[in-house]
């Protein structure tokens, strides 16, 4: 790599995904900060489609996690960020001006609500690690989507797509930064190539289960990880009825 | 806002999407670098769902320009990135193992694949910004994903979900940030709350209004620009027929 990074880079290149907090708690003023660079990133026809629900308060953190399948870090977290594609906004003023929506229901409004909730949940992710901050998507919110819509008392129209719990990091937690698949893998030059990833893969498992084996777990296999993940719809926590829950919020996906 | 900003927050807070380009190229190490720090980011259960397909030779911008409608800024910027939510190398890693994956085309796939590359997509841009580039994000690639996947050879289960058109910046092109909604209407806290983004909504449509006016474009509505977007099929540019487009690429999305 020959051009000369920069602290925006550097952060990017160091990020990890923490799951441990310290109890010092994240600031209001740096979750406004947090969230108002969310909101800059840029929307798709400016439909400003995130909405985000802070949760602080202990109890419902609990209830959240527990619904989810039990995670300590949404449970320790100082404040839990619940990612929200809400058209709930947009299908109102469309209502005030007597107009019935037709389109919202269809899936290219559920694909462009994950994509911009993505690139907001992003921004704000890299805005907390900016400040010191740490923090981990929580994609088990998904496991669940019926009970935090209702904990959070969702709309019509507003789906919760990722969650991210938010803290000051504890320096306890390893630091170990997990291999991704080499370059050559993922970035693919004016056609598809599988001959590509087929090679880097290769390289991939070796350095995943060194990389395994210096956190004290031998025999880790890439392939075998993704296959417990896709195989079957157990890899999925409940999630293989995502239709049906995104129908019960007003998302068709037709 | 008495939280102190940081280099990667006034990035953030700056950030603006380019249209306009000089010829100068991004170089192949502006590139690798953009596209490591995207690979960076997290990934939902390590899958690396993300593949980008970078293109610069001109026919093959102008074919995809063509193919979704025309857009200028995909013609003329160096490189225009196209991000996949690429199942395929999973897939295959499964079969490897003599599994056949039964939940790949489901719902919860499509929309885990729609997040992760919004993540991954989003780094990529902030880090081009970093360097002094700029670019815009062009969903129209999901105008025609027959067309885009065709020109760039996508395997089944690879899907193309959002483009990134990227250059240096012509100094030539307007440099206004459009307002976003007031943080009260999108940061809630505990449980979701309609009055917060009623009140936010009211005093947006008068910014809106007046920072088109400062553009030369008098009466806009935020209200009716997004009427225009999700009240008919028209306003989705051919994206109503989404869901054959998908399961065209293998994701039934059941």
């Amino acid at each position: 790599m020959t051009t000369p990074s920069n602290p925006v880079t550097d952060l990017q290149l160091q990020h990890r995904s923490v799951r441990k907090y310290l109890s010092t708690p994240v600031t209001d003023e740096q979750l406004e900060l947090i969230v108002t660079a969310a909101q800059r990133a840029s929307t798709s026809s400016n439909l400003q489609i995130a909405t985000v629900v802070a949760v602080r308060d202990a109890n419902r953190k609990r209830r959240i996690s527990e619904a989810i399948g039990g995670r300590d870090y949404v449970e320790n977290a100082s404040v839990f960020l619940v990612w929200i594609a809400d058209f709930s906004r947009n299908v109102e003023l469309v209502r005030a001006q007597g107009v019935e929506t037709e389109t919202v229901g269809l899936i290219e409004n559920t694909l462009v609500g994950a994509v911009d909730v993505g690139i907001a949940a992003q921004n704000a992710l890299l805005a907390a690690e900016s400040m010191g901050l740490g923090g981990v998507f929580v994609g088990s919110v998904r496991n669940n989507p019926e009970a935090v819509s209702t904990e959070l008392g969702l709309p019509k129209h507003a789906f919760p797509v990722v969650g991210l719990a938010l803290g000051v990091p504890d320096p306890e937690e390893g630091t170990g930064l997990k291999p991704r698949l080499p370059l050559s893998g993922v970035l693919h030059h004016e056609t598809y190539n599988v001959a590509a990833w087929e090679h880097a893969v290769e390289s991939y498992e070796e350095e995943y289960r060194e990389y395994f084996e210096t956190q004290g777990i031998p025999g880790r296999s890439w392939a075998r990880t993704v296959t417990r993940r896709i195989a079957t719809p157990e890899g999925l926590h409940g999630r293989h009825t995502m239709r049906d829950s995104l129908r019960s919020q007003g998302f068709d996906s037709e």
